[in-house]
């Protein structure tokens, strides 16, 4: 089977680009953002979120990744304003990284702040493994400057994988766990498919204790299975309307799931009487409330 | 304060009902159902999900929990036609449990399969302790006819909680916890806050071990830190556009969270190559229609 892949590797490029195109179709959104936003609509309805990627990567001229920039930014502007479940997951390599770092760090500082604005999360994918150091330095600048709608990715293939989560671990990052598709060598990364799926399970445990946020990004059946008995159940956090809506909004921006419960009708009466009862704070704005009532009346 | 909570409650019904009304207007979205959908549509823009609930409890006449019924089916249909991020919340006295078991079984199921058709969950409040054993009797005979679209309330006052914990685990239910704003007595209920909220974090521990998901319903911030100390990171699965999307399906169903890579763009050639290496089952026929290709050149 391993064999068997990289002969496919080898052989892939040489397919003519309309056969790549055509087999490769059901795992691209199109060409357009419209064709992305139509995708995104589409899974947000099935209770699905999205995460969007304007293709792109290793351009060779800034104006590449200038014009591969400014398409991340109207993506921002079309989930903020179709108010889309969706982050977007950026590669560093379109945006200028092997061409001229500094160009790089100052489109993705640029995105990440009109990210941050429109409250929308931006993920840093990671690349071949001669882009992991650079990347890993470029999140920690991120975090150091007070960003925190910002997370990375790491693999489980390369053997550093669980020292870098240690390193991260002060940052309580978000990360995105893959196995890692990239082509590597065997000084760097494990080769055999058991031990690639053993060492995703051990980053799985140690994120679990480090992490602020998991993202298990995997089609592999035992691993979901692995992950799902890893984890605890999924849960929510539930405010009722109208009550601590700071703190609900934080908890939000943590990266928390929260249900606001929204209760309407005309019998309103014995709710709002549970509501005040438990807010003693109330007490005192009752108690006026009433006394001018009833001063009202007695008028 | 626990004196003070008590006068107050013991005043309530005392206070004008257009006083009752005017301060507990933040917590109630408003008397119809267009007040609600406005009110969720704010908050899903906001990043937050919505339980709605109709006010109506203790009904008095099989007319009133059919209306009531009625308001919940119209509810579900809203939340579908306009994909509001949204489930709800009942009264089982709203259905008619203290008038008329079977009515309130009758049409509660009719709504949970209703909600069943559209995807959307069904969560059983609880209300005082006279209602808490038929509340969990119907959730038990809901699972058992294979309803997985409904979960419980469980509140940390009461003394028989962690039993009843013990008991669902063979369910892995979805389960709110909240602390229980009903007044019960001291045989059956915690009283001291100090105990409530020790039992909570008790009750969160022993939830994270059985259910299928966990709900925690408090404004405490006490219980809000201890829950996010006693609960991992929030995680979520990601799968790339186009793969297993049956399996995507299964895991939202199941209360994941699932975010699906949505890649666009020009430059879609060199991320179609490693979607197609990654699927050597692609190799076939990547092979025949190159080979189809090249034959048709030749000609």
């Amino acid at each position: 089977m391993r064999l068997f892949d990289r002969a496919v590797v080898r052989v892939l490029p040489a397919v003519p680009r309309g056969v790549v195109r055509r087999v490769a179709a059901p795992y691209i959104a199109g060409e357009t953002l419209e064709d992305a936003r139509r995708v995104v609509k589409q899974l947000n309805a099935a209770g699905i979120c999205a995460t969007v990627d304007v293709l792109g990567e290793d351009v060779s001229r800034p104006e590449e990744a200038e014009a591969i920039a400014r398409a991340y930014h109207d993506a921002l502007a079309a989930i903020e304003a179709e108010r889309l479940d969706a982050n977007v997951s950026i590669k560093l390599t379109g945006f200028g990284l092997e061409l001229d770092k500094a160009l790089c760090r100052s489109l993705v500082e640029a995105l990440v702040e009109d990210a941050a604005t429109r409250g929308i999360f931006v993920r840093i994918d990671m690349e071949d493994s001669s882009t992991t150091d650079d990347t890993l330095d470029l999140y920690r600048a991120l975090r150091a400057a007070g960003r925190d709608n910002v997370g990375v990715v790491l693999q489980a293939a390369l053997r550093r994988t669980l020292d870098d989560i240690a390193t991260l671990a002060d940052l309580r990052p978000s990360v995105r766990l893959c196995k890692g598709i990239y082509v590597e060598p065997a000084s760097l990364a494990f080769t055999d498919y058991e031990t690639v799926r053993a060492n995703y399970v051990k980053a799985l445990r140690a994120l679990t204790a480090t992490a602020s946020h998991v993202a298990i990004a995997t089609h592999d059946e035992w691993l979901i299975e692995q992950s799902l008995r890893a984890l605890p159940p999924s849960y929510e956090f539930q405010m009722l309307l109208g009550v601590r809506e700071e703190r609900a909004t934080q908890l939000v921006r943590e990266g928390h799931t929260l249900r606001v419960y929204v209760p309407f009708g005309e019998h309103w009466y014995r709710y709002s009487l549970r509501r005040l009862q438990e807010n003693p704070a109330m007490a005192g704005t009752i108690a006026r409330a009433s006394v001018g009532r009833l001063l009202g009346r007695s008028q």
